[in-house]
Order: C-alpha cells, then structure tokens, then sequence
C-alpha cells in the first residue's frame, strides 16, 4: 500500500504539497496539481483510511465490469446482475471497458478509489494481475484470475459439443465457427516473454475445441474464421460476415455468437438461401436477440439469470467474509434447435 | 444540506455515536450503527466536506442513469457516452434504474454521496424534485427535468411525422401505432393532486400525436396500442404483440420501437404474411437491430452518438462552469425506407 511520502517522491514535491492537493486548501499550481494527481493514479494511492472508513460499512455497492455493453450478452448479464444485488441491498456500478485494455486499467484505478464493496467481472482484456493489485472480493465471468477468485462459468465444452452435434443430426456436410484470435494472442505473448495469461484461463475457447473435435470426427468439412480477439460492433461483424460467405462459398452449417449468427442468416437471406433448408445456424449464446428472428435459429443458450445469481452469490459471501466452498462454479446449457 | 447533528436527532443519538459510525472506530452497537445508517440515508448527508475535497478535484467520473441496460437504445447510448467521457479524460458509472422508480431514488441518494463529477440521465421515472436535491451539473435525455437543466433529445414531432408519411406513401390503409401510458399516468397523478411531471416535458411522446394527426389527415384507418409506460422487455414485448394482432387484423402498417416492431415483424412471417409487401413496418429508434433483421424494415433512427456526444459536451460546461447558451439540444432524425 503506497503512502504519501510515495506520492510525494514519485511527483517530486513535499509532502505538504500533496496533502494540499488531497484537501483542496492551499494554493497549488494547476501544473504541480496535475503531476500530483498523476502520481496517485500511477501508485494506485487511497489518500488515507478516512474515506474508506466513511463509507465502508454501507457503501453496499458493487462494480461490474464488462468489454461492451452494447453487446447483448453483457447488456443481459448487467442487467440480472443488478436485479439480484439489488434484492440483497446492494447497486452496482457499471464499468464499460469498451474493448480497450487501458480503459479496464483505469476503471481498477478508480474502483480503488472508489469505495465499492467488491467486483464482479466480465471483461477479459488484462493480466491477472492487475486485479490481484485491487486488495478487493472480486468474482470472474469466464476468465480464471486465479485460484483464489471464484469463477462462474459456462460448460462451453458441452456448448461446442452440442452445437456441432446439432449440425451433424441435421446432415450438414460443410461446418463453420467463428472464433476469436484469443489463443494466437497469449501464444504470442507467452513467445515475446510477456507475463500472460494462458488459454485454459479461458473457458469460453473451449467450445471452439470441442466443436471443432466433433465435426471433424463425423467427417465433415471444416472450416473456421478467426476473428481479431478485442473485435465488437455490428459493422464489424457485417463485414466479416460478407467475407466468410466469399471464403467459405460452400458453407451448410455455421456456428457463431448471437449478432454473427443473425448478420449470417440475413446475408444468407439476402441472397435467396432457404434457411434453415439449405443453412443451418447456431447461435451461441442464445440471447434475446435469438428470439426477435425469422426463421428461428438453433441456439446454444449460456444461462445468464442464473450466472448472474451465482456471481452474486460468491460475492457476497466473499465480502462478507465466509468461505466459499467450490471456486468454480460451471453451468449447463441449454439447447434449442429449427423446430 | 443536512448537518451531522440532524443525523444525531434523526437517529436519536448523540454526535459522538455518528462520529463513531463514520469513522468505524470505537463501539456501536449494530442495531444503533444500522439506525445512523438509515438516518444517513434518509437524510441525504454527506458525511463531511472531506471525502468530497479529497476527490473532488479528479473524480473525473459522471454517472449515466439508464432505466434499463438490456434495451439496445440505452446500450448503444452508453456505450457512446462512455467512449465521449474517455476522449475527455472522464470515466462513467453506469446507474441501471431497470424500471423502477425506488431504484432510481437510491441511485439519486447514492451518487450524492459518490463523489460524481455529474450526471447524464436517460431515466424518465422520477419527478424532477429529486434531481434538483442533487446539487450537481446534470443533463438530461428527452426528459425536461427543470428550465436549468440542460436537455438534449431527437426532435420526435418530426420524427412522428415522418414515421406517418412512409406509410401514406406506401399506400397502407390501417396504421397502428405502439405508445405508452405515460401521458394517461402523468393525468392521473396530476388529478389526484400529486407533484407531477407534466406530458409536454417528454419530448418522445410527440411522436405519437404527430404520427396520429398525420395519419388521420390521409384518411387513413388509425388505431393504437397502449402498453404499460415502464415495460421493457422482449418477453413481456412478445405477449404484448400477439394481443395486438388478435385485436388489430386488418392493419398494413405499424410504428414500433425497434424490439417490438422486429417482434411484429417476427410475427406476421410466422403466420405468413408477406413483409413489406402486405405489412410496411417502421422501427422507431434504428438501433443495431434493425440492421440485423430480414427483410429490411424502415426506420426513424435517433442519432445515438450526436446525443451522446451533445450530452457530454453540456454536461463538461455545466462541471467546468460555463455558460451554456442553448439548453435545448434537438437533433434531427434519419429516415430509411424499405429500399
């Protein structure tokens, strides 16, 4: 835990200097001010006990952090999140980290600072480490930080596995997934001599691997598009959509997350495919949006209501203190296919 | 501004017992530390100029209240507001009042105490009195909270009419619109004697009267479907359109937001109504999702990043202290037709 004296010497000035800039009292140069205000962000300095003990007994809030809100699985989650905190007396306070890495790291900065009661996370952008720096109970949504933070999960191996059984039952003899470049991104990192994490830190990957084992194994042609890791937004995914559908022109079954899946279906459409006929698509994820389609896509549908009240759940008990028993909380699927 | 000796009498106590609280040093029983709590609460106090001081000067953070994350439209402004913020070197605490009135008020009472630099509200469930109590730069989305507040919104009389044009021109003979009860609400308070917001301070529902009176102009059959003025929600969307159907057969034209005209939508190809030619359908909002659905429907699209990016410009004047000249920003809307 840095003190002030760290403040003090990393901005090069006094102490009293520092203290002016916490209380406000005192004249200070905007310029001296700004360094001082950098050095606190860049030690990660709480300026004493006081505002924490404030408010700490009864600050009853929680952070949630998500990559884009704007997504509808993360836009669902938050929102069940913040229904079941807010049943056990507590708000949440959202942090979008918008698919940038330094945005997440500011947020862990801030949340430092910020008089929360602990932190369900949903966003997969940093280093373990930079939560282990955070000194509060911190739950994980399909990312294992560590060992000691409790982790809710998905059975993605059961997800692919399903997802690609689907394809097959239906006769389909051309499967495609699209999957992220997460693997490709910390092999790389892992190669330069970068602290990273590892794959199986991810639990949403494996449905990529299991998908791929059981259609290969059923002897149908595989084909995969592999999409930059940190890539969110519908314009993106229009655009690789019309892409997959020049490279993979043969294509009769895809499996892809829920705004993929629909792009492709509409391109399919479009272009006076019968669906589910001539293409089957599985949506993974299964969220609302699964639901406002015509023709019905299979979904593999990731329970969010009962993730949320999970990740809740080992929050509040990790800040109250009481042992949690299985850190590792995995949730089934459920399937629902054309019919 | 309540003192800490208002808490004391409130609570029933002494000043020495909520100084105990606060500090979190010393003993106070829990029963009596829950009873200063709740006086806290009730009386809004800030515990002392102190945590506000010391922070004050670089929270850097403004608090986004949406009633409800998992609607697209509130998503996509979020996540907009959030990426203006961080241009600004701001970071955004999302406050999801998820439709519920209460929520809200304990986000209100939170956020005084939270050490926001400001407040960008979505939220159209409270009367106005409680954001006045703030005492903090606020900017409000369609919802003219008080002459002092700034507003931005979409300029939905235009938006209404021209929503009623893509029909007139497309030759439908029975339009049916969806609106909310707000307006019948906002009656009934006011008849029994309540504080009340008035209808003309929501802009959005000037769509619907200027739909209605375009509509009725062409000579053309109008109906309109009432649906409870705080439902979000596929599901609850889902029943609500079913019920429409049964009730309004013969219509060939419809004005929705996104969800619930997509649902339409979804509706009349099951029962294989052929889209647009037989039913032109005009989603208000033109979200994402309407890029995602086939056949194309039509669209009143709200520029979700110009009001984000309206929003926080004022709302960075009204921190920083600047006068702002116009305090109603209404932007324009984007049309597209089903070509």
């Amino acid at each position: 835990m840095p003190s002030i004296q760290d403040v003090a010497h990393h901005a090069n000035v006094g102490i009293a200097t520092v203290s002016r800039v916490l209380s406000g009292k005192g004249y200070v140069s905007e310029e001296t001010r700004k360094r001082v205000m950098e050095s606190i962000e860049a030690l990660n300095y709480v300026p004493n006990g006081l505002a924490r003990n404030l408010l700490n007994s009864h600050t009853h809030t929680v952070a949630v952090i998500v990559p884009d809100i704007s997504n509808p699985f993360f836009s669902t989650f938050v929102n069940e999140v913040e229904c079941c905190l807010r049943k056990q007396g507590y708000k949440s306070l959202l942090c979008n980290s918008v698919g940038e890495q330094n945005n997440e790291k500011v947020y862990l900065g801030l949340l430092e600072r910020s008089l929360v009661d602990g932190v369900i996370t949903a966003s997969h952008l940093l280093d373990n480490r930079y939560y282990a720096r955070l000194n509060l109970p911190i739950v994980s949504l399909d990312y294992a930080l560590s060992d000691e933070i409790p982790m809710v999960c998905t059975d993605h191996t059961m997800g692919g596995r399903r997802a690609a059984e689907l394809l097959v039952k239906a006769g389909c003899r051309h499967a495609l997934q699209f999957r992220d470049s997460i693997s490709i991104v910390l092999k790389a990192r892992a190669e330069a001599g970068e602290e990273s994490a590892a794959p199986e830190d991810f639990p949403y990957t494996r449905r990529h691997i299991e998908f791929e084992r059981v259609i290969r194994e059923a002897g149908i042609e595989y084909d995969e598009y592999i999409i930059q890791w940190d890539t969110f937004g519908v314009s993106a995914f229009a655009e690789i959509v019309q892409d997959a559908f020049r490279r993979f022109p043969g294509v009769d079954g895809v499996m892809a997350t829920d705004i993929l899946a629909l792009q492709y279906m509409k391109l399919a459409l479009q272009q006076g495919k019968r669906v589910p006929q001539e293409l089957k698509i599985v949506a993974y994820d299964g969220t609302y949006l699964t639901d406002l389609c015509y023709p019905k896509v299979s979904t593999i549908t990731q329970q969010i209501p009962e993730m949320a009240q999970k990740s809740v759940d080992l929050l509040l008990k990790r800040i109250a203190g009481e042992p949690i028993g299985n850190k590792r909380v995995v949730l089934p699927v459920k399937v629902t296919d054309w019919t």
